[in-house]
């Protein structure tokens, strides 16, 4: 195989300065989620099979990357399925495991495995690749990272506060001030309100489905989905009235007079509205959408989403009371967020938000040019590295003008060289001036001045 | 499905005094890298098959783990290996990708695909899972990670002794001088040199697999197995002088006077020791061993490896001159080294020679107990964050000792509470003593001092 290597479809590789911006996202992140008392865990990129069908729907089920079984496959490979050529039936008996799409499913999986270790409220957060087969296009990838924080084992609604707010300071350091950006949060038992008011409870999950769509169809897309699916013209007409409405909390009140998980919706909302109030929450930025659905299945409670104009969202969560039971663990709730760390990305660098990087690569480069450059500068080389500084020499003696290019494709702020009579000189890449020097430490307090 | 959940074989889930663990050792390697000036890159975890087969030989081949094509993948699956039920046969047409099993092919395939772009000589690293379908048993996993530093386009003997320094520099940092380890190095060409001194060039190969097993089965293990595959007695005569020599370095050079390529090795040899004792590096960690082989194949000079008492290997490496041929780009020499990210962790747990990670967990739990506490400490909670302590409120009003029995599972220093006077306290958790305080800047200075 001669010919020029690729990579798979909707797979990347990250180069140093894309590493270092990606770094920079993941770091932000942790470093915020550490000061909310959360801990890091991580889970294999392969679970059971069994473990992950089912548990996302039957869409989430072909998006899996399934893992061939090794060594003899087709030995236990199901027969009547192989006769047939009939994959879907085939999968099951020929590949056992698969790379995990989300981290949702795998932490559900984790806490129910060592819920004995476990001290609830467990505050765990979790920075991993997911791996989805879906088509790949500009902007969705097969292999990206998720960055989670979810709390299990607590019911009370300061969670959410704390995860509104862990959003803000993400936020406020990524964008500095210089980008505006919008969480919205909603509760499904709103959604659940409505359905109830207007007698289709049992349609729940379709019309949050349709009501999900808002973004991309607009109000009008949305009524004339929710018509066709013969929902009533009331249902529209609250919709529409909901979204125009300046105080749409009023106008659900009265709508669930009679709907018990109506009025439990409001009732969590308004606490999280009051209490995130009283911490300072800029309130333009944080805001209450009665329309936000989220279309996962697992949410019960609070929603939660972040958008910046022009791009999908870029974080999301919520809350769900049952993500456990899949695993034989009932009855414990969870929140949780989950920061899209690509789009993030993509963000950052069309608004020209990202910091320069310069302790991130080398500092020092000592050129190789006279003979004696290698015993002159080798001692001196490695005192700067002990001394915290990133530098290097250049590994062989070629022309100048290599070794130069060699240091501006690397962005290496000092140049250190010297002439046919011995005498040593620094040079800053932005600056004519050579300076001489005679020792390392001379040199390091050059560099750290 | 409410069986208790479970993980495939050989992968392992990684809990928070885990993570700590583990960030510790990677954070300690990057420090060492970037201070040598590498850069780090990511590659996908799934490459094409094609990529990956045929590179590590036949052994290899069948430690990938394939990924079965999305979607009807049997309708492209090679007509006759179904029928013959030929798994080996199958693969190909029903898996086009696979998860990597080592970081060096992928990176060799980056340097390719990314050559007009890159600056050489490239120094880079990478640190990132792999996966090898493995047997699983005691220390080795079938998902594990891999931390890579590779130099490649520069034949330069100084990036040996960069690597080398590199070794010492980590394993001084993490060992603290409380544990012995031994940097062996040898060059390849020492041994195509002594198997051209006894006419074997034909059968280097096979020669370096077998004294490979040194450490296994021992010289008697190694005599008997040369001669078993009819090596003549001389050489396992010189093989057993050579490992009891005080002076291998004597007994080689005149071994080697009729062969160009053990001298060349001795060379290389003598420049790498003159240079690593020039720079001070410890002789008695860091020494020559002639009999050092390292199984893969694609080893063509130095090579490195890295022990301490009763573990195998936990780092080595070496030079290889032509890693990218495969895919096109001829004649690019490169030498790496790999540490073991996971016998390192065992190693570090078994000599107890992890460090506290208190800064990484919560330092300050507020308790939730009289009704007030949450009005009372959230806007405190929220200050100490900001001021960059790592705070939380435990997020329910339950019973004082399941709350301590949070704090002290997850080992939180500071311990705040209130009475129904209103009063507030902070306590220590190893002191007995509450301390009064009233505003959030007064606890603050508490703890930061």
């Amino acid at each position: 195989m001669s010919n020029k290597p690729s990579i798979p479809k909707g797979t990347r590789d990250f180069s140093p300065i894309e590493m270092a911006r990606r770094n920079y996202i993941f770091d932000t992140i942790k470093k915020v989620y550490k000061k909310y008392g959360f801990q890091q865990i991580e889970t294999p990129a392969m679970e059971n099979l069994n473990t992950l069908i089912g548990t996302g729907g039957d869409e989430s089920d072909t998006l899996i990357f399934k893992i061939l079984n090794s060594g003899d496959y087709l030995k236990k490979a199901d027969e009547k399925a192989l006769n047939d050529k009939d994959s879907n039936g085939l999968t099951r008996s020929i590949a056992e495991k698969a790379l995990h799409y989300d981290l949702t499913v795998p932490f559900a999986r984790y806490v129910v495995q060592n819920q004995n270790d476990i001290t609830f409220p467990f505050r765990r957060f979790q920075i991993q690749p997911v791996w989805r087969a879906d088509r790949p296009q500009k902007g969705r990838y097969r292999e990206f990272y998720q960055c989670d924080a979810d709390i299990i084992g607590s019911n009370s609604l300061l969670n959410e506060v704390d995860l509104i707010k862990i959003i803000d300071d993400v936020f406020s350091e990524l964008f500095q001030g210089k980008l505006n950006y919008k969480v919205s949060f909603n509760n499904r038992k709103i959604l659940a309100g409505i359905a109830e008011s207007f007698g289709v409870e049992e349609r729940l999950e379709e019309m949050t489905v349709i009501i999900d769509k808002l973004d991309k169809i607009w109000i009008d897309g949305v009524v004339k989905e929710l018509e066709k699916k013969s929902f009533s013209t009331e249902i529209s007409l609250f919709i529409r009235e909901l979204i125009t409405n300046s105080n749409p909390f009023d106008l659900l009140k009265h709508k669930f007079i009679n709907s018990e998980i109506g009025l439990k919706g409001i009732e969590e909302l308004e606490y999280i509205r009051t209490t995130i109030n009283q911490i300072g929450l800029i309130n333009k930025n944080v805001i209450f959408d009665p329309t936000l659905a989220r279309g996962l299945g697992y949410y019960t409670g609070t929603i939660i989403e972040v958008k910046v104009e022009n791009f999908p969202s870029i974080c999301g969560g919520g809350r769900y009371d049952d993500l456990t039971g899949k695993f034989g663990l009932k009855d414990v709730s969870g929140v949780g967020i989950s920061f899209g760390a690509d789009r993030i990305y993509d963000v950052l660098l069309d608004n020209n938000l990202y910091p320069k990087f310069e302790g991130d690569s080398t500092q020092v480069l000592f050129t190789n040019q006279t003979g004696n450059d290698e015993e002159v500068f080798l001692p001196m080389l490695f005192k700067l590295r002990d001394a915290g500084i990133n530098a290097e020499i250049y590994p062989d003696e070629v022309k100048w003008k290599r070794q130069m290019n060699y240091a501006s494709k690397k962005n290496i702020e000092y140049i250190v060289s010297s002439n046919f009579d011995g005498e040593l000189f620094v040079k800053k890449s932005d600056n004519q001036d050579k300076i001489q020097f005679k020792t390392a430490e001379e040199l390091i307090t050059l560099i750290q001045k």
